[in-house]
Formats: structure tokens, C-alpha cells, sequence
């Protein structure tokens, strides 16, 4: 189908749907598994209202050619309780991924949506959506890995994984910490840049990590110490982020330590979390975020009856 | 001067001004130190334009008669960098007030304005302004404090007094945290009421003590919870607040661990850190912050030169 490609509408054998609450992204795939084009809009879960879903998806695909009932695999916050249709939780300790998916009737014919549900945990209590399935994609290509993999984000998971399945696992809000206290405290004043110093950041981490308790006063001195000297931004930047990711990995040290670790996320984070890990002596796989995405998408495709291959 | 309460028009023989980032009060005052009126905006210092300071204060005691030269005092973020007119920074080890205070020239003849410097701290890096005002006043009524004195509050200092100097200080950001976590994050959610559950603060200040490492992922669990159990927003509200007390706890350990502790500030954060501190064993006295702004702006006011008694 891939000559598809220069035709003057792509056909996608099925869609592949990232689903979370700020965003919402889409791939036309081959039969074959590959990307014939994708999509992306900002109509994320929490952005659109709960009648809207089906509008958000047909907008994405317009131009796209839609074969009848084409098989639509989501996942992510889309099947929130606030999303377009409940996913219920299937709870840790499980595979990643397993059926069956949960369906949704739409009015336009040409669609088949079925939904990947997310994971919970008991004790202590935690829940994930969108992550088991980058997990499943990892494990489609890795499937003897035994550690934990950390999925760096707004929500940090760090995932332990044995013999195929999810044995337990645990959030960490560092990211969504970081944006509120860089748009939202008086450190607005201090992080003004996209500037970074590494070795603030690598000092920053391993303060956090040796003295955790003094997270709160060492916010602070970022904001007294560009007053009372001169602090340029991009150090304040590095040392706030070294601060949060050093305090979440002294609070996830039973996870990592002594493990085999693997990184799932975008460039830039994962480079982040990467020099932290190294500083502990950890050296970590990286994978990339949207491949994994896919690469489950693809296997819970196979799990939903809807394999056009 | 007291039966100008009931004349048409206050005379106040000074004006104390307590001058914030999001707020402005003052009050008329008596020669005798007695409160003949009060009044407040929300013209604070970072509200309003650097020009416009002359024309918010005209405009605060607009229902006040003011005698030529009127002596108005005031302390806070008025005197910052982006403030009315800088009032550089003391530096501790120092007592809480000294002159000079810093004139401020303004184009109303009636006005006589002075700014209570702010102290700063070199190591480790470390500022206030309007708290030195509050110590001074408590100071002025218990002379002999040996101990410290914490000001809970958007950045809660807790400063180390002896012999009538303050010998050291931190903050931390601790009200800021709880503001952009609650307002800023997925928490806002969970955190959703004025109720509270005051067992649920003191578990959640001893879990933050005892492990202050796991802040972050405790964040994240009580939204987690939230999701898959019934989590009652005031339980929610008070383990998020007691979360970060408590961490704030463990990080000042070393500032109240074994010493004399005064709390100044406003009643139900004085009490949230009231209970907390008891939990640790400590019996903290407590003080009025409204009161000590005043008894410090008076202690300003002798020293300003402006004492009209």
C-alpha cells in the first residue's frame, strides 16, 4: 500500500490514535504496519466537551480516505470516565495489554474506535493511561526485559516489569510540579529561558537526592540568590529541574536502584533524566516515545479483531 | 485624639502602612499608638505600575483628613527593586530595625514617607521584607526572645533570634507550593472545598517527616486515590497541606528542633502549623501578625525621626 504514499488521498488500512488530555495525535497506517501520514491537533480530552469526541476525530482524518468500519485504536485519556468512553482499569499485576478493548459506537459508519483501557494499582493506590501501551510496544521488541522503566512526563511513571507483565508501578508528578512553579510562583521571575547549565542541573540532582528533605527552602534560595547576586536564568532553569527530578529519584530509589532501567519519552526529557540516572551510576536504555506508541498501538490492534492484515 | 473616631473626617497623626506584593493596608493612627481607622486595597506592589504608588496611597486614604507632613510608614515589597523606591537590604546578623528608613520624594506636600529596609542574608542566599517590621514588633513587647520565630505565609521564614538581632534565617515556599499545586496541577480535582480533616493533616505531616524524600509521588496519590476510592475533598485539601508543612518541617529541623518557637501570622495558618509542630513536640507561642506589623511600624516610626508624640 505504500504507493499509496503519493496518491491523492491516503488510504490508512487502520488509524493509530495518541489520546491525552492536551492533545491528540493520529497515524494513517499501512496494513503493513507502517506510517503512511499522521495528524495532530490540540483537541486533547480535557479540552473538548464529552459529545465532541467523534467531531475532534473525523476533523483530524479529513484528509484522509476512509475506508468502511476502518479500525481506530486509541489510547490514553480518551477513555477517562471524563474522556469519550469508560476504559475501566485493569489492575497491576498483568500484561500490559490484553482484551478486549473497549468499543465505541459512533454515527459515521466508516469508523471502528475501539479503546486501550489504562492500568491501576491497589496499594498503594495509582493509575496510568497511555503508558501501558508504550510498555506493550516496548515489550513487542523486548520481550525478556526484566527492570523498570520510567516514562518521564507531566506524570513520571516509574514501571516494574518481570516476565511480561506489570508488577507494580508508581507516579511521580515532577513534570507538572516543574510548570507550576516556573508559570506560577515568584520562580516565574528567575526560569525566564529556554537556557540550560548542566552542571547546575547535575549539582542540583545530587543535592536533592543527598538532602531531599529541604526541597521547599532550596525553591526559595533560587529566587534570594538571583536578587542577591547574579544567578542567570539558565542556571535557575537547570537548578529547578535538577531539584525535582533529583527529589523523585530519591523518592523512586527502591525502583531503580540495582536495575536494569529503560527510558520511554521524548528527547529532551529523557536527556534530562538520562544525566540524572548517570550520576547515580545508572546507565539507561532509551527508546523514543511516539515509536513505543506505535509499536503498541499496533499490538493492541492485533487484540481487537479489527487486524486488517 | 480618640473622640475623632466619631468627627466627620480621621485626622490620623501617622499612617502605618503594611505594603505587599498582592495588597496594601494602612491605618490611622494616634500620637498615643492607637488604631483610628483602617483601610485596604488590592494595590499591591505587583499590581501596580512604578509611577503609580503616590496615586494608590492618595487613594487608600482618600476617607482620611491629613495634616501637612503627615509621617506614613511603611514596610514590605514597597521597598523592592520594583517597588516605590528601593530600601537596600540590611544584612544579617543585625537587629530587625535600624535607621535610616528610606525618604520617598512625593509631589503631595501633605506626604512624608519612609520605607523600612528589608534584611538579606549571604549564606546561604536569603531575603524578606516586612517580616523584619513583625519580629521588631514582637521584639518591642518581649525583649528577651531567645528562639524562632516562624511567619508562616506565602515563603514562611523561620528566623533565628537572640540577644534582640536576628542571627540567621530561611524560607521556604511552602504557601506559594500549596497554591500552585491546588490551582495548578491535577490536584485541582481532588482539592476542592474549604472543608478539612484534621487527622488526615497530622498522618500526612508525620508521613512527610518521616520520609520527606517521597513528596512528589505522595502528590500524585492523592489524586490517585482519589480515582479509585472515595477521597473526600477535605481529606484531600488537608493531607496536601499537611504534605507540605510537613516537609517544610523536616527541612528547618535544625531552626526549631529543641528551641523556644513563636508563630506570627493569621489564625488558621498559625493553627495548621500550630498542630504540626505539636505533633513534634513543640508548644509554639502565639502572636498576631496584624498586631506585630502595627508594634513594629511604631518602633519604625521612632526612628524615623517622624515621632509625633
Amino acid at each position: 500500500m505504500s504507493d499509496e504514499i503519493h496518491s491523492a488521498k491516503i488510504t490508512p488500512a487502520w488509524i493509530a490514535l495518541d489520546w491525552g488530555t492536551s492533545h491528540l495525535r493520529g497515524w494513517a497506517m499501512s496494513a503493513e504496519r507502517d506510517v503512511l501520514a499522521e495528524a495532530a491537533s490540540d483537541a486533547g480530552m480535557g479540552r473538548i466537551a464529552q459529545g465532541d469526541f467523534e467531531a475532534a476525530l473525523l476533523d483530524l482524518v479529513s484528509g484522509w480516505e476512509l475506508p468502511s468500519n476502518v479500525p481506530v485504536i486509541a489510547c490514553g485519556m480518551v477513555g477517562a470516565r471524563q474522556g469519550w468512553k469508560e476504559a475501566p482499569y485493569r489492575k497491576v499485576p498483568c500484561p500490559p495489554l490484553a482484551g478486549p478493548l473497549t468499543s465505541v459506537l459512533t454515527n459515521d459508519p466508516r469508523l471502528g474506535v475501539a479503546i486501550v483501557p489504562g492500568l491501576s494499582q491497589d496499594r498503594p493506590p495509582d493509575v496510568m493511561r497511555g503508558e501501558e501501551t508504550q510498555i506493550a510496544g516496548f515489550l513487542s521488541l523486548d520481550p525478556d526485559f526484566d527492570g523498570v522503566i520510567c516514562l518521564p512526563g507531566s506524570h513520571t511513571k516509574w514501571v516494574r516489569v518481570s516476565a511480561g507483565e506489570i508488577v507494580s508501578f508508581q507516579t511521580a508528578m515532577t513534570g507538572e510540579l516543574y510548570a507550576a512553579i516556573s508559570d506560577h510562583t515568584v520562580l516565574r521571575h528567575s526560569v525566564t529561558t529556554e537556557d540550560w547549565n548542566d552542571d547546575a542541573f547535575r549539582s542540583a540532582v545530587s543535592d536533592a537526592i543527598s538532602r531531599p528533605e529541604s526541597l521547599s527552602t532550596r525553591l526559595f534560595s533560587i529566587r534570594a540568590e538571583g536578587l542577591s547576586r547574579s544567578l542567570d536564568p539558565g542556571t535557575a532553569r537547570a537548578r529547578l529541574s535538577g531539584l525535582l527530578i533529583g527529589a523523585e529519584l530519591a523518592a523512586t530509589r527502591a525502583h531503580w536502584l540495582g536495575m536494569q532501567v529503560a527510558l520511554i519519552g521524548t528527547k529532551t526529557i529523557c536527556d534530562a533524566y538520562d544525566k540524572a540516572l548517570e550520576a547515580q551510576g545508572v546507565r539507561a536504555m532509551r527508546t523514543k516515545g511516539e515509536a513505543m506508541s506505535l509499536a503498541g498501538l499496533s499490538e493492541a490492534l492485533k487484540i481487537s479483531g479489527g487486524d486488517p492484515s
